[in-house]
Order: C-alpha cells, then sequence, then structure tokens
C-alpha cells in the first residue's frame, strides 16, 4: 500500500472552525485523528469524535456514522475509511454546507473526557530503538550490548491489554520483589526505579485470518493509525524477574497512550525512506519490499516534559527531558513489524496496539527513558528549579508529545500522552 | 476463600441423564463444567451450556440464565455462581420436578461444536512446573538449570490471546526465522522443532480495579475454573528470538484449550496441601497464607497421547506419551499466580487466562513436552507402530486429558484438549 496526497492534504485548506487554522495547532484540518470521548464528569457513553482546532466532532451527531464503536470503524477497509475522512474534511472546510448542522455536533476539547481510543484485544510491545537497546545492553553487557538477533528479527513480546489508561490518568507507584546485587535474599517493597519509555504506538485496522502472513508491502493496509504511548517499567522489578521469559510485573501495572490515533491517511505527507547503516545485514525478503523501502519511515518529532510535585506548586511549567525524531531512533518499519508479527501466521485483530519500544536517538538528549538519561540511575539530572531526578518521585507527571512537520505540508500534531505517579 | 462440600458434592447423587452415571464418565453431575455450543455445522450464535454425561444442558432454554455471554456469567460474585451450581445440580438430579421440560433443552455432545469458553482479554504464562524449568534449563545452563530467581518469584510472562483456539481446531506449521548454531546468517522456512506444552488453564472470574491487589488467601474467589490448556511452541523459532525480551512468534500461532471449563467448586474436593520442599525458601508474606498451605494444590492427573496420520490410517488408537499428577509438578498454586499478578495493582477481568506452565513431573515418563521426553530431540521415543518422533510431524494430533479422582468422591474429568498439526 502506497500513501498518496488528495483533497484532504491540501495545505490551502482551512476550516470553519477557527482554531484549527491557528499556526502550531496540533489539530489542523489536515490531521482528523479519531478519539473516544464524552462530556467530562458525565456518565454517558463515550462516543467517537475526530479533534479539529481545539474542539470536538461528534461523528454520530454529525450522521457520519451510526456506531460508538471504533474497532468496528477501524475495521473497514482502507477505501472506506479514507472515503469517510474525506467527508470529514470536506465537511470541516470553510464554506462547506454543513456548518450549521455540524456546530451543534462540535464539544470543546477542554469540557471533555476520554478514554483508551479503542479497545485493545492484544497489545504488543517491539524494541526498534536501536540506539536504546544498544545503551541499555551496555549497562548489563559492556562487551556485547546489541544481541546477535537484533539486526536480524524485530524483537517484540506480548504486553498487557488491561492496564493501558488513557493520558490523564494517574496510577499508583507498583510494589513487588527486589534483589540488591549483593543480598542473598529477595525483599519486598515499593518500586524504587521507577521510568517511562517514549513509544509510538501502531494500532491495527484490518485483521488478518489465523493462519495467514501479511506480506510487507500489503502491511501497512493493516494500521490505522498511530499514537502516543508511555510503556512506564519498574527497573528494578524487572532486573529480578525478567530472566528468563521477559519483563511482567515491571511493565503490567500501566501503559499511557495519548487520546487520539492519528490516522495512517493524515501521516502520507510525513513518509521517509527506510535505510540500512552501511555493512548492516539487509532485511531477510519477508521485511524488505519496495513500498517499505521508498517510504517505510514516519518522519515524526517526539519530546518528552517532566513536571514534578514541586514546579506544579511554584506555576512552573513542564521541563523538556528529551527532544528527537523517530527515523534517528527506529531500526524497524511499522510495515515490518506487522508482518513479522504475522509471518508465522498470528492473526491481528481490529484495535491491537503495536508498541514500538522506547525511541531513542543517536544522542543523550534525545534519549527515550531515565534509565538512558542518568546512565543506570548512576547520574542523576539537574531539573530548571534544581530538583535532581535519577529515576521518577511521587507526585511526577510525565508528558509526552508529538509532531509532524515538513515543508510543503501543513504540521500536524499527536497530542499529548501524560501520567502521573502516585504513592 | 476456602472451599467446602454442598449437596453438589454428594456422592449418592445421580442424574436422570443417564450417560452421567456411567463409571468413568467425565462429566457425572458432580462436576457440571461451563462451555460455548451449538449444533455442529451450524452458524448459529454460541450458546452457554453445561455439560452432563453426553450431553449439553443449554442454560438459557433451561430458563437458569438469560444471557449468551460466558464473561458476564463468569463475573459473578462467588455466592451467585454457587447459587447458580446448585440449581443445575438440583434440576439435573435423579427425580427432579425439571425432567421434562430440561430434557428438551438437551444437545447431544456428538452433535455440537465448541468455540474457546470465554473472550479471553488477557493471557498470562506461568512456569510453575519446576521439573519442567530445571531439565529444560540444564539443556542450556548445565550448571545453574534454575535461575536464582525461580523459588522466589512466580516466573510469568504475557502470551497472545487472539490466537488461543478450541480442541478440535488444528493450525498450520508456523514458519519463521531460525539459526543454526553453526551458521553466520539466520535462515528463513519452517518449523523444524514443533512441540506441545501440557498445561492447566486458569479461568479469571471476578477482577480487580487497577491500583488494587489481591489477598492470598482471597485469590481463589477471583478464580471461576480449570480448563486443559497445551501451549504449541516452536523451539528452533524460540531459541533465535527469546533474548532479551521472552518467547513471541514461538507461541503466539496458537495455543489449544479444552471446550469445558471445570469451575473451582467442582474442584473442591480435590484439593491438597501446599508444602515446600525441605530447605526450599519459603514464600515472601503475600505469597504465602493459611488457605494456601492447607489446600492451595490440586490433585489433578494429566496425560498426553498423540496419534499421527499414520496410526490414523491403521485405525491404531492414539498412543500415551505422558501420565502425571498436578501436585507433583507444580511449585506454585493458583492462588499464588493470582496473588502475584496482581501485587503490582495490575488488574484482572474477567475470562482472562492463567496458564500453568509445563507441568512436567519428576519423572521422564510424566514430562509435559517433547523437548523433555527427547532430551532436546537427540534421543526419539518410538510409539506402538514403530515410528519414531523427535518433534511433531505434520498430521500428528496431540491430545491432553485430565481427571480428578480420590476416595470419598465422584471421579471428575477435564474432557481433552486435542488438536492438529497441518503443513
Amino acid at each position: 500500500m502506497t500513501f498518496t496526497l488528495d483533497a484532504t492534504h491540501d495545505t490551502q485548506r482551512k476550516s470553519w472552525v477557527e482554531s484549527a487554522n491557528a499556526a502550531g495547532s496540533d489539530f489542523p484540518i489536515q490531521n482528523l485523528p479519531f478519539g473516544r470521548f464524552r462530556a467530562a464528569g458525565s456518565s454517558e457513553a463515550f462516543r467517537i469524535g475526530v479533534a479539529i482546532g481545539d474542539q470536538i466532532l461528534d461523528l454520530r451527531a454529525a450522521g457520519l456514522i451510526a456506531t460508538d464503536d471504533m474497532n468496528a470503524l477501524m475495521a473497514a477497509a482502507p477505501a472506506e475509511r479514507q472515503a469517510l475522512r474525506l467527508k470529514i474534511s470536506d465537511g470541516l472546510a470553510a464554506g462547506s454546507p454543513q456548518q450549521a448542522a455540524w456546530a451543534q455536533a462540535l464539544l470543546p476539547q477542554a469540557q471533555a473526557e476520554y478514554t483508551v481510543p479503542c479497545k485493545v484485544g492484544d497489545y504488543t510491545d517491539f524494541y526498534t530503538g536501536i540506539h536504546h537497546a544498544t545503551t541499555i545492553g551496555k549497562l548489563f553487557r559492556p562487551d556485547q550490548p546489541l544481541m546477535p538477533n537484533y539486526k536480524w528479527v524485530p524483537i517484540g513480546y506480548h504486553g498487557r491489554a488491561s492496564s493501558i489508561v488513557v493520558s490523564g490518568q494517574s496510577f499508583k507507584r507498583p510494589q513487588g520483589q527486589t534483589k540488591a546485587p549483593d543480598a542473598t535474599e529477595p525483599s519486598f517493597g515499593p518500586c524504587k526505579r521507577l521510568d517511562y519509555e517514549l513509544e509510538l504506538g501502531f494500532y491495527v485496522g484490518q485483521g488478518n485470518a489465523l493462519g495467514e502472513s501479511i506480506g510487507i508491502d500489503q502491511a501497512e493496509a493493516h494500521l490505522f493509525g498511530v499514537g502516543l504511548f508511555n510503556d512506564w517499567s519498574a527497573r528494578d522489578l524487572q532486573a529480578w524477574e525478567y530472566q528468563p521469559l521477559g519483563p511482567f510485573l515491571a511493565k503490567n501495572f500501566a501503559s499511557t497512550v495519548s487520546p487520539w490515533i492519528v490516522t495512517m491517511e493524515a501521516l502520507a505527507p510525513f513518509r521517509a525512506p527506510f535505510t540500512r547503516p552501511e555493512g548492516d545485514p539487509q532485511p531477510l525478503p519477508y521485511l524488505d519490499g519496495a513500498v517499505n523501502r521508498a517510504q517505510g519511515q514516519l518522519d515524526i518529532t517526539l519530546e518528552v516534559y517532566v513536571q514534578t510535585a514541586k514546579m506544579r506548586a511554584e506555576g512552573a511549567e513542564p521541563a523538556r527531558l528529551t527532544h528527537g525524531r523517530v527515523k534517528d531512533a527506529a531500526y524497524w518499519t511499522a510495515a515490518q513489524l506487522v508482518a513479522h508479527h504475522t509471518v508465522n501466521g498470528c492473526n491481528l485483530q481490529p484495535g491491537d496496539l503495536l508498541g514500538s519500544g522506547t525511541l531513542s536517538g543517536p544522542t543523550l538528549d534525545a534519549a527515550g527513558s531515565l534509565m538512558e538519561l542518568t546512565l543506570g540511575g548512576k547520574q542523576a539530572i539537574t531539573l530548571p528549579n534544581g530538583e535532581q531526578r535519577t529515576f521518577l518521585q511521587d507526585g511526577d507527571t510525565l508528558i509526552l508529545r508529538g509532531w509532524c512537520e515538513r515543508e510543503g505540508a501543513v504540521r500536524i500534531g499527536l497530542g499529548e500522552a501524560s501520567g502521573t505517579v502516585l504513592a
């Protein structure tokens, strides 16, 4: 599947929702991401909406769909999805005959609350950040930071779907077993090395039947879109529990997603070629394809911010920890993740979530976790107000942000994914 | 939660469904396991039924429930579940006034087809079989077969829910990357070391909220029941992919469950004390409780059979590979799995599945996988018709069976979980 530009990407197109036309808005008419919302504080069922400027268009109220079931909508064939996108774009465009009717179907984002944008059946986390894998690997195996399989296999493992929460929800610091390197027995208590992981989450659209594989160049037709994903990690729990079957309680206490899924169609102007560094092995044939080579990568910029309880009390803005670009961080493309995941016949279903793994850039200022930023907790970072951090403290709010910007295209944003650590 | 006996366990109780009274039936009136069925070959929605002898009682047709949603039924409080069990038992008992009406709500099992007994949201696999962990560990680390965490942490990891299939479904041999020990690069092709794993599957009933833990002695109140579980494993894929984050494509191509969930209530007569071998560490407090010590273990006998394509053609019965008892194999109890899984605040939901891990006994004739039975594929086993196997061949059907038998109780069975490997 190749991504081509159509009227919905027209850089001249403006919306009658004025806030969508403001420079720097995450949600201009060229974006149109999907989410599930309701009036804040209400107990209504969550409905499907599209973000436009600082408003949400209620798709059912606007007469565009007849369901509140996001997964059903995600399961649609790409052509159907694209037709819906075009209808939404046309109706929100300045001068549209729908303006009067659809204005009644808007809710200000400031008056909304969100839930996880779809029902996530299965969640898989990958490990595509090669600089992350190298830096973390160095802490454990200085002589061989990257495992021999890393450049051949898009390493992935299954995660917990039930504990995925939406941006704005706080969660309790997990407790569990840890063992100090010099202790003879483990001890029990609250996690002392609580970390975040800066990731993208790819949402599956149309699935595949059990026993059938998805070819690399058809892979992205099976993706609905992308959101921000924070894979909170309890490093001390992980170190003691993860051998030999991988992370478990270190990860499944909470993972935070952004409220909005930016569709693959909206990302069409922000594709980049997929290349391998010289000397690296070329992907095996099932992971290699012409479309993937031409436009497999996504040019998304990601940032991480922290706001401590003290900063909140002082009225200080969140402080930036990280700034980097996905295409400098990800060794494998989204299409390769889908092709690999299904090559053995594993079935993906609408709403499944594929985490990218921590997207750390090649330099320390683009590192996607505190484990990297603080060299395994050995060197604290200092925040603008003088506070220091090795790992997260109670009351810390962590915020992921992301956006796409490129000459000849209108900037679109992914919104944010924030979460606060409770005692 | 302690398990006590009531009228539903009365060894004198017989059913008006005569086949349920036959010696050796898996489904006497003391069992009453739950499943989802429909007339074979039909396209009706699956309905909830209870196995009784060689029949299925359609619970909705019998006027006992008003739903086809097994997960909703599983979410009920234990007292509600127990009340329903008593009603079913009373109505099926010989001399019951319901006989005439309920006889209309029976379908012979021979005329039924099944689906996975509930919607599995999240599936977790544990590693409670200490003899399995030791034998597999020896193949990789002769000096230290068991990891230092094994006797402290009930090791677990997340698995794939979408590819869980019900007994009777066949599946294609998976393909993927493997690397021979002496090769410099991986190659791609069909799995050459396809194996099974003999497990129990524990189904969650009432869940817990995110951020809340379940105490060890309340843990079993959150379990609905138990089924047979075959965690098919591609050993060659696993060896190349599993470092550092655990098994992925080696497992997620298919897992097979039995059609029936035997409830915790039905298992009440078959509890056994939980003890630790002398010299082994006692569990940490969150994994230790009076109820768990008194009756944490389950006395279930498990067997594995294979029937090759040649055996089928010759009309030969399946050949037994393994015979063993859960309580000799499992180092951790079901209650400990629930307490551990939630100690960090992870939320379990109705219908979630917890695999026990491979339940191999202390001797080779009780080994729960071919990896163990053939010493890592080095020593073929010979079947009664002279065929040899190191790993599974196309056309092989693998069958798990299980039952409980004890003086003073009526034998109950778990039925079977079978699956056939396709090319």
